[in-house]
């Protein structure tokens, strides 16, 4: 069963020139979501009432339900009005819910009912009054050929309020029974989505079209999307979502409720949980693990120190890095971050550590060790474990990635997870 | 004189339900507005087949330039080569130069070739390439009814260096003479986007309009945009610059050229240039100050070393601080960011130190030291300055504007701007 066609039609310069970001479409989204509704399609134009009569014209001739968000203000570019009232083929005329509406607003703030604010109470004849509890202008709704129209301000403050709190039970109300809407979102690490998809085509053939499979590259975090949407869909779900964790084995992290969790975030819930303190020592990310476990709430209790070890003297100067095996093997090397471990457990008297060294570049590659190499050793003092990894990114992907993989191996080690793991680099990152 | 007309075709599921709000439109405006063109219309669709050739038909009928952002990837749900063959009527076939980038990109990181790759392969015949220096996805664009349609990639990063590097070059040669675009960046830190609105209409209250004033927030600089679009501005540049510069004072760091220089980048130049090596001693931003130095490329000629001394033992362990102090003043004092700052040049003998403690919360405040209270200490050992803030933000915005703080305050020191700003803090920061 499938619900009403949903359509969003946006309007304003200033989304149009890049000064805003529009961020009021994602949360209509999420409310619509609530209710089992999605949004079909969604346009945004200037202030510009050509431009908007004809979108609202064919809007209203494709779908069942249409939000209009923003143009109620005072001001000469807010047209919505206007153009709903062109597009219908009503006349404006001044609603008196309206008018008592801003002349209370106006009585309460003691300022005087002028110009500008009238025009707010000049509506599309016939038009049904939207409250709204925020602001000065209100919002109406008509209904104009199978289509209902919902004209919404574009304050987001204003706008979360009248939708939650006004149109949302009005539409609800109308929904044809037994929508249903259910999504499972997995966090998954150390593979790109052309690999998982692959993984997916061959482990998991006959995956069930009920079960609609969406994927979200993140930083590093890559999100796996299941989405139901009817009572077949529902009654495999369990069974798939185990078979799809199976054969992604152990590079899914968890499965998401609400805000996904950091790498970092399940490390140090992790330490908690085990009483175990960390350290870091880093060479080439330069005190970005450090930072990342630090920017979680929480981490005082299981972080006391980090060591960037940027140069070789302060490697032995701070860790203890004996200058023999700097000079016989080089910085990067897995003897050195061996001695790197060692040497901030000693150091620190934390119980695991992760130390890292290795060629962000863009200089500084040789044929043996080409820019993108890193070891990473990482473990209590009585269980190091090493890996090394040639990366292709450029310098900061490097950096981010390396601490990415630090974050991870801690989080393997800690859950026991005693394989390498076969980091499947496929892709850059998408800029934050 | 009018440009051509542009619209935006965006497509992806995670946009229509909100998972993701779309801030690749807004940097598209942007970069478009930078050659005096602006977006006439945005339509954003599912990755539905039939809505993409729907729009797409519509979309090239009714604009000159028309860019598709999203839904190149490998995924199924990856439909945009798909519908735009259709929508211009040829067939789809494997393109031998997007292959080529393909093979390359897989070897490059050792991966296989598999068969959801070979679908990025896989294009509208006779499409032009449009070089992706940072994905797998090459982007590719036809002319097809007077419009010219071009296919982007959905990853910002991705999409930006596209745009710029390759898409801006092309459209430009192509736009009418007389369209005057001619555009000064200065980056300014440590004061908001009111305060600096409120500091012209004061200072300068005969602004000329012909100078267009926008700012831009970044995190955690600012960057002021003067657009001058006629002759007569361009005539009333170099005045108005220089009276706007003079206004702001010390919290313009540079004019912007190109790509904008990170703070952290203007110390490690001015530190090249003056042959001096700077270390760290990080509190309460965990390492984050180091990160950012080590992100620059060529740090390791400045930067050797940074200690991250998150408790009070390891800041008497590493870096000397004595325990008398931490006891009488707390971790969160002047003396103890002066002894941290002296400690880590003593133990790292290098030139230039910060050194940072605070409170991030969001527990550990008292009435005293709320949260949000910082000390920072730096300069050379004979030289060292401090400066308390409170800052009204979350931990993770607590961290950055720290770590930024700190890092303008060593372009300061090495820039002999001996008076101690006065930080402007007026807004969170745009989220991540």
């Amino acid at each position: 069963m499938s619900g009403p066609k949903v359509q969003l039609l946006l309007t304003g310069n200033e989304l149009m020139t890049g000064d805003i970001v529009d961020s009021n479409s994602a949360m209509m989204a999420q409310v619509l979501k609530d209710i089992g509704l999605s949004i079909n399609r969604k346009v945004t134009v200037a202030d510009d009432l050509a431009l908007l009569v004809d979108e609202i014209t064919y809007m209203a001739n494709t779908s069942d339900i249409l939000i209009i968000n923003g143009g109620l203000g005072p001001t000469v570019d807010d047209l919505t009005a206007q153009a709903l009232a062109l597009s219908i083929g009503e006349e404006l005329s001044q609603h008196p819910e309206a008018l008592a509406h801003l002349t209370k607003w106006c009585q309460q703030r003691g300022t005087e009912l002028n110009a500008p604010n009238l025009k707010q109470a000049i509506l599309p004849h016939g038009c049904q009054i939207v409250a709204n509890k925020n602001g000065s202008a209100v919002g109406f709704s008509v209904r104009f050929k199978e289509c209902d129209i919902y004209c919404t301000p574009g304050v987001p403050h204003e706008l979360k309020v009248m939708l939650k709190e006004q149109i949302i039970p009005v539409i609800s109300t109308g929904l044809p029974q037994g929508l249903i809407t259910d999504i499972t979102r997995l966090q998954v690490f150390g593979i790109g989505e052309s690999s998982l998809q692959k993984i997916i085509n061959e482990k998991l053939p006959d995956w069930p079209e009920e079960i609609e499979l969406g994927f979200r590259a993140g930083m590093p975090l890559l999100e796996v999307k299941l989405t139901i949407k009817n009572k077949q869909g529902l009654m495999l779900k369990s069974q798939w979502k185990e078979e799809l964790i199976n054969a992604l084995g152990d590079h899914v992290i968890a499965e998401i409720h609400g805000k996904p969790k950091s790498l970092a975030e399940h490390v140090i819930n992790q330490l908690q949980q085990n009483n175990l303190k960390i350290t870091t020592a880093e060479s080439c990310t330069g005190g970005l693990i450090a930072s990342k476990l630090t920017e979680i709430s929480g981490s005082s209790a299981v972080f006391e120190a980090g060591f960037v070890t940027y140069s070789n003297q302060m490697k032995t100067a701070m860790l203890d890095v004996p200058e023999s095996i700097l000079k016989q093997e080089g910085a990067v090397s897995e003897a050195v971050v061996i001695a790197m471990a060692k040497g901030s457990l000693t150091k620190s008297s934390a119980d695991l550590t992760i130390a890292v060294s290795g060629i962000a570049g863009p200089n500084g590659g040789s044929n043996d060790k080409p820019v993108g190499t890193v070891w990473l050793a990482w473990g209590s003092m009585d269980n190091i474990k090493t890996q090394c990894l040639l990366l292709p990114y450029n310098r900061v992907q490097f950096q981010q990635f390396v601490a990415a993989i630090g974050l991870d191996l801690l989080r393997r080690y800690q859950n026991k997870l005693n394989t390498i793991p076969n980091y499947i680099v496929e892709r850059a990152f998408p800029d934050k």
